[in-house]
């Protein structure tokens, strides 16, 4: 696959914002940092996990904080140069590919443009199929890999190497520590694997289908009266795993947020644009986490909720949320493996306090 | 010097209490780590500086932490050497020599007990001549040595380092909220420095004067019929640049403590043993910052600041401090190094939040 035209970055980020489930990082920022390295003649080399060598050392880079200071602050591409550069120093050992934790208009980005700058493919899937606020809420974690040694930055050169941890959870607790004393928004490089790991743990596919969305959403606008319809021919597809439906159509009328402890906590609440009696919920840390439809779930973490303006279909991050937007929101069923009993035990409900079980999003009711 | 038995072992560590001033970790768990080396033929090997080459690798190991977690959490020789292991490691070559950071009943005895342990010789002298909050709080910074690379630890093998910094201030802030999410004490390896460096910004000779005052201390008890006699003809000798006086001679009506973001913070309050309308307090962040006689300043940080048994003159640490003890508060002459204007930045009273200036001991007035 090749990320070779200005085109083709945005219908990735655009994709990579609609599975990135409210987080997943700003896609500007991203876009940014890519379409520099291809203005200049560097593309990003995308590569399926089944190209890789077993023994193959393949890393993780990605955008660790709160998604509303990274808005603001904006960073250099010489940041993750230097993570890679001290992981190797650190490991004694080059890396040979580089795999995204998760997708996002941020996170799916950043190891793009990493393989632009120097050269290392990326290969086609992620840890999640979406994003997730914790380090540790990853397939890789949940088979046996392990996040450390893990490479903290800011752009200012302060530097720290989680060398070992007894937990992955551990990790990402001291990871949250360090963002917050180097500014609320680092980048970190982790998971330092083998090309094994990556073929038995990954999401597979995970780009390309981000930029099949992007570019679904962007024809869609042309080819449909409802860019929606065309959009849900990508995203539902029964007989290969994919199932999704349009969970509300409204208006948002009050938005809570909180940025605190390095994440973006809040909750947004829209109603019915003709019926301002049909009430929705969305909760959220960082990522969408849970949303209720007149007091009744319709769609529970891991499973996907995605927030779009309702004209364009344009997917919108959850600290892009505005008071008075009108959005359809969408829901998507998790890849099969993220539904597992052991992933639902480190990134169901109840890792983030909902006490309510599990329930595929297939399963659950809305009303019409 | 030697340090091969058990009774210079206590003696050490009594004497190091003393220049912890209030401080710089309990004996107890020192002596127990330095004890079962010499008692199994292991001892430290401890060195003048003018010992060291020039371009000698020497580092820095303490324990972090809040002194209140401390004394509730022994933890095994064994993170030491992994400190050790690690260090040499990231920086690809062998430490030739072992300096203390500070002096205290604690962080004078780790780098004794390291040394007995893996046989490195250990540098008679350390960064502050007392103990201090911060670890940017030593010559070592103040005269341009750097605190990273710094390797963190706690005993469970969850591991950290520190690569790089923009300020020591900064490696400070993030050794504490590492060590807030490592269990609130843990140990750490700091400030690899050249021998040339500790040759001209230690303060020399902390070990052997700490030894010189825990030893006078003991046999002042029988030489004496007040200890204090004794152990002022030791502190107080002016023409070799020691000040020192008795403070205050009463007992605690009261203790305030907080163990907050990894420091043990707290107000002591005394009152004469036979007019308790003399008053005097004491400020602490896990040293003792400042001491007010009726509401009059009389030792100010970076001046030494000692509680001690007013019978046994037993010196005791803040943590060690109960309601109704009978004490005696000398203070103590900083090294004149410590006392120059570009130390009292980083570690006079200004870096405390203290309004006073830099007063010295000698020049201070008290009430007999």
């Amino acid at each position: 696959m090749r990320i070779d035209t200005v085109e083709k970055i945005k219908d990735l980020a655009r994709g990579a914002v609609l599975l990135g489930t409210g987080g997943g990082g700003d896609p500007y920022v991203g876009q940014l940092l890519l379409q520099q390295e291809v203005r200049e003649g560097r593309y990003p080399h995308v590569i399926e996990a089944s190209e890789l060598d077993d023994d193959a050392l393949v890393v993780c880079v990605a955008g660790i904080g709160a998604p509303t200071v990274l808005v603001e602050h904006l960073q250099g591409r010489d940041v993750c140069k230097h993570l890679l550069d001290t992981m190797e120093s650190h490991l004694g050992r080059k890396v040979d590919a580089i795999v995204p934790a998760e997708v996002g208009g941020l996170n799916s980005i950043i190891p793009l443009a990493l393989s632009a700058q120097v050269g290392l493919p990326v290969v086609d899937a992620d840890g999640m199929g979406r994003a997730f606020p914790h380090l540790e809420m990853v397939t890789y974690s949940v088979y046996g890999c392990r996040t450390c040694p893990m490479v903290l930055a800011n752009e200012f050169g302060d530097t720290v190497i989680v060398d070992s941890t007894t937990t992955d959870r551990k990790a990402e607790d001291i990871a949250r520590v360090v963002c917050g004393q180097l500014g609320a928004m680092i980048y970190g490089m982790l998971y330092p694997m083998s090309g094994a790991d990556v073929k038995s743990k990954a999401i597979l596919g995970s780009l390309s289908y981000s930029l099949e969305i992007g570019r679904g959403i962007r024809l869609a606008r042309t080819e449909y009266d409802d860019p929606f319809d065309g959009l849900l021919n990508i995203l539902h597809q029964p007989d290969i795993d994919r199932h999704a439906r349009v969970l509300f159509d409204g208006k948002i009328v009050n938005i809570k947020r909180e940025t605190k402890d390095g994440w973006h906590f809040g909750h947004v609440e829209m109603c019915g644009l003709t019926d301002s009696s049909q009430t929705f919920e969305i909760e959220l840390q960082n990522e969408y986490l849970v949303a209720r439809q007149n007091g009744r779930m319709v769609c529970i973490v891991p499973d996907l909720i995605a927030t779009l303006d309702r004209e364009t279909a344009e997917p919108l991050t959850g600290e892009a949320l505005k008071y008075g937007q009108r959005l359809k929101v969408v829901g998507l069923a998790a890849n099969p493996m993220m539904r597992r009993d052991e992933c639902l035990n480190v990134f169901g409900p109840k890792a983030f306090g909902i006490d309510n079980g599990f329930i595929p999003l297939e399963d659950l009711q809305i009303d019409d």
